[in-house]
């Protein structure tokens, strides 16, 4: 059993480290919109498509490795950890293990590059936890495939320029496909850009119509069972994302009861908040050492679900509690914007939401502990 | 015993939510900054100054009457809410309390006539729960009184018209008092407005040999103990409309997940969200019943301070889970903005700060557990 | 509004911990058993039958003070609280509210002079929390009811004389019923005795062809309708315990921390215990709250099933957490069972169980607010 | 990073278990006392002193592979836990680490073999947490040290065979001490048996010229920088045990919710409870995770003493919860001594307070935090 790094990924891990300084600090906080620039740093860098393989146009590094750079850039800047979630552990995962020859050439490349943006398109008004619900639908015709549905809750969705959209190629659960959708395919359309809470936006996406290549699609069946596979990377990208910016409040308040005084002494000195920030301490390790089991144990690129699942959940609530603790430290300074500390509540929120909720992660533990699945539908009521 | 409000007291708490929603609901959760058309309608309803006797212009009304109002009022409109706080429960008190002849018909006349905006100016940037470290001082001159200083976290700072700032007329504790400074004073200044996370402004007010007439002074000595024993009431303002909001943010997620379907049956026969909910409104009711048991108990005018610190303290808490829980059951909507779901969330999150935080509450609570003051200044370490 | 006690509450109160005091404290902690000294006491002091009709025998108070007295006397000596509750809260309220005149006679009169102990049999080895699931049945035969099964987990089991034994008359749900039983009836046997974690010990109750005379039915039908209505007030009695030993574990911890010193000062000094201490006092005073709501808005003698679910939910969780809290105060001393302070752990700890487990209460508070009964039968798996 | 085990690894953990089902399955929640048959058993199959060098007759092994025998042993019967924890983790490690060669010739050795029992004795009635406010004295006359004083919560008292006896060679903190006290030393003696909430006995230890060889002292000064490296190890021990408990209690509940039916369908189920063990299960892994990094990145024999405070802190309570749960799971039957579920409860209660109280811990890990050890001495009040 060993804990700890290598020489060659502390050195990886510092090198993220210090390019996001110097790169990334100056506009952390600052920005509106997707971090194009970052991505496109990042990719001069090769910090994108790491666990992508050398051949597909990545850099063959582990699952370890991302997390690494992931947690180095969103403790700089939250905003240049999205690009790195991005280029690393979304959708593009997707795209490169399942697209065909045609797609990496002239999708992966270019998101690689850092000049294109892909998000998973889906929830559906109808469908959200319930991906096997959804209702577009996807037919061939010819050489293309068409697509008629919507999707809602795209992160970045103003800014894409591929949806990865999960639909439906026929009736049942394994007719359940995935096409990538460039922006500009006849049919495509977005709604009005929305905000979430923490200032990202989204907007729906509709598919009138909407025809690709044939050579787009990733799946035309199975999607659920091959593709969920790879979630876990998701998620536990999603869960540095937010042991990040927790440790980053962490650090900041730490800083603030140090030098803050009250009642003639520095807040620190207080037991009351001693023991709280022992608490918070408790926490944040208790979250990065499940994520660290998850990706340690990760066999090639697919970590366990289940660990994935805990990590997640637990991760996702304790950064959540932790930046709420560290705003309240600093009293009305943290309740208010000129710092990021409301920012940190605000964003980590939506990853207990976003990426397999925890709601639904729970679903995920209780059916490894109980070994079953559990059906969600309705229970027939009996009368006696 | 008795846990029933009276037909009257019905009868008042249904004619302002019945006003409310015929005059408040078109713009709420639209607005930015104080609603100063509804504290107009307030005060042309009667519903400023509840508990102000009637000779100072007020309604000679109960404190319960005056959380009965506000509770209906902010269930429809928070910001209105805001306006039945600041008339009725914050500042205000003070001025009717300790207020001059003349400042009773100069000042609290316009506040009750709803043409005036008060808030207290009490934390500077090196005492903020340790008030009496406060620097900002005043000093008599012929019939001015002169106040020298910053004050820091005035909420609607930008739009207040006049403040009360506490401040030294000598060097000791007992010196501390508070004096009205209307915002045309000579000498006083705003800084630039900031925002809080619910969107609120707030700014510094600066006094640079500020000149008030010796008639706005409420009290050159002994302010602490005289008007702290006013403090509860704004404690309890505070604390139902936390309730308020976290009440409504409930309601509106039962109604939504008896609606919204999953897996083919609505949400609300998942057991895990059944029992999450039976915990908001366990939460919720034992909320209610500390601030009704701090309100019913109050003699006259000013609750037990233990009892108000003990229904703050935990309602504001309750508040900000249930309020979290209930952005949580809308799933990705409930992190949108299009819904004031999270607006819920971030608005409430300031009252663990504001008005006494929950870290100085829980002192109080001590103190009176332990029937003893404990000081907050730093020990001696002894070495051996 | 009014949360005060009048004054014969106030000295109905006093005098039942005047004679706790002075006849219970001396074996308070030192019983292995049912304290039947304590209940003819109680009995001749007219502590049995608060809330029984005088007509019936009982005093013709009202739930408040049955609750006001079993408080004083379970922080006195919990195991007098266990009379008090036996002889006004638990199955003796179903006897006098459906006993025919000669249960009443012969059972009841018995019952309130202390000299008879009844407990309700409703749990079977295959029916806990599914009391419509349960298997013993009744048959008449001609003057006779004839009752054959088992019930299990009847606590004081070895030493009740009565048994309100619940079972069906027919196979439907509106078929149960329930019938005295005296434990001299042919037929009848007990099973070994077992203890509880509390030291309490309980046994099966084994009905074989048991015959007890056909008046002593309670009901033939419907019982789940008519009587569970009342079960609310046990469940009030239950809560009530749990908060008066809870509070009596506060009481000793806080002048535990008032006296013990450490680094040379008492640890009331610290501000880590104080914010737990305040925490505490919240919890209870939250707790106590829901149950006097409850007790106060009892429609007559039956409160609302939903308020009385709150109040003992909550009161049961926060019961356990403070006592617990209590013990720990005392380091090493409070886990040794020289002192009360482990005992009181024990002891809370089965209340969440028994009466409606919180798990159970939590559906009936969900079912409240959803305004609909869930079926907690099996759901039919869908297959696609 | 790696989180597996060796083959070597696994195959001693799996004949540690495969020992303990064979040995000690049997007796196991039958003992009142000591195992001293276990420990004799232990001793024989080399799993005494597994971290002491092979020199002093120990076995050489790493940390990781005691921790992983106090599992295996303690998920079949905790009280040949207790054996392992004697001979591994506790005071005889002081032993191992601080004996002349005539202690490790005399009592090691004994130890090793089985045949000896060592508690260390520590807190005193008027020094509890605070160790460097211990009162028992030792002075050196010719060739034999004598002591004077008194310890209490010596678990194990009544039967153990040595005691590592802390006391003050001086009286500055740098005078602080130990010394090997066989329980046959003249002048020693022992109080009346008491017994824990976990039913384990302790007893008071009395000194009153006790005299024994100058050769037993271990340390007759700086004990506690030198001798406080090692608690580590205990406190590591003892998280171990309450994880192998907590795991235990949740391995069995498991098994119940997958068997019971309520409602005509296994409990497992239903989404409350589901969601309840998903909780659990986060809590166990969380709290493993941490035990398995302290005992990882242990540099020798010595774990990071913060990073043993985290991983003991955390155990305990989380492990108290998860067994707190899981007797819920089994409604009465839970709680019911037939079964052990209740003695899970009580017997993990003991660590929070034993071995480092999770208060002491959380100044530990906030001193780390904050980089400052703060006093926990009285504040001087200032007057103004």
């Amino acid at each position: 059993m060993d804990f700890s790094l290598t020489p060659e990924q502390q050195a990886l891990r510092d090198s993220a480290a210090t390019l996001a300084r110097r790169e990334f600090a100056g506009r952390a906080f600052a920005r509106d919109g997707f971090a194009w620039d970052s991505l496109k740093t990042l990719a001069d860098h090769g910090f994108t498509g790491l666990t992508i393989a050398e051949a597909d146009g990545g850099q063959g590094a582990s699952l370890l490795e991302a997390v690494l750079v992931m947690q180095a850039v969103t403790k700089v800047c939250p905003h240049s950890g999205d690009a790195v979630q991005a280029s690393n552990f979304g959708a593009i995962r997707q795209i490169a293990n399942f697209g065909t020859p045609r797609v990496k050439q002239e999708v992966l490349a270019r998101l690689l590059r850092g000049e294109g943006l892909v998000s998973a398109g889906m929830s559906e008004p109808e469908a959200g936890s319930a991906l096997t619900d959804l209702r577009t639908t996807a037919r061939y015709d010819g050489d293309s495939v068409v697509l008629n549905g919507q999707k809602c809750w795209n992160s970045h969705g103003p800014e894409i320029t591929h949806s990865v959209v999960w639909c439906r190629f026929g009736p049942k659960t394994r007719d359940i496909g995935a096409v990538v959708v460039p922006v500009d395919a006849p049919g495509f359309s977005r709604g009005r850009a929305e905000r979430y809470m923490s200032g990202e936006q989204h907007c729906t996406l509709n598919f009138d119509e909407c025809r690709v290549p044939r050579d787009y699609v990733l799946a035309d069946s199975g999607a659920v069972k091959k593709m969920l596979s790879i979630f876990g990377v998701e998620r536990l990208g999603n869960a540095s994302r937010a042991l990040a910016l927790a440790e980053t409040a962490f650090e900041r308040a730490v800083e603030h009861v140090k030098q803050r005084k009250q009642f003639g002494r520095p807040l620190m000195e207080f037991q009351g908040l001693q023991w709280k920030f022992a608490d918070m301490r408790i926490k944040l390790d208790s979250a990065k050492m499940l994520i660290h089991r998850a990706v340690a144990n990760a066999d090639g690129e697919t970590p366990d679900p289940v660990e994935a699942a805990i990590a997640k959940a637990h991760t996702n609530e304790v950064a959540f509690a932790v930046a709420n603790d560290a705003l309240q430290a600093f009293g009305a300074a943290g309740y208010s914007t000129d710092l990021p500390m409301e920012y940190f509540v605000r964003r980590i929120r939506g990853w207990m939401i976003a990426g397999g909720s925890v709601e639904i992660l729970r679903n995920t533990i209780a059916k490894d502990i109980f070994g079953e699945r559990f059906s969600q539908r309705r229970p027939v009521t009996e009368v006696r």
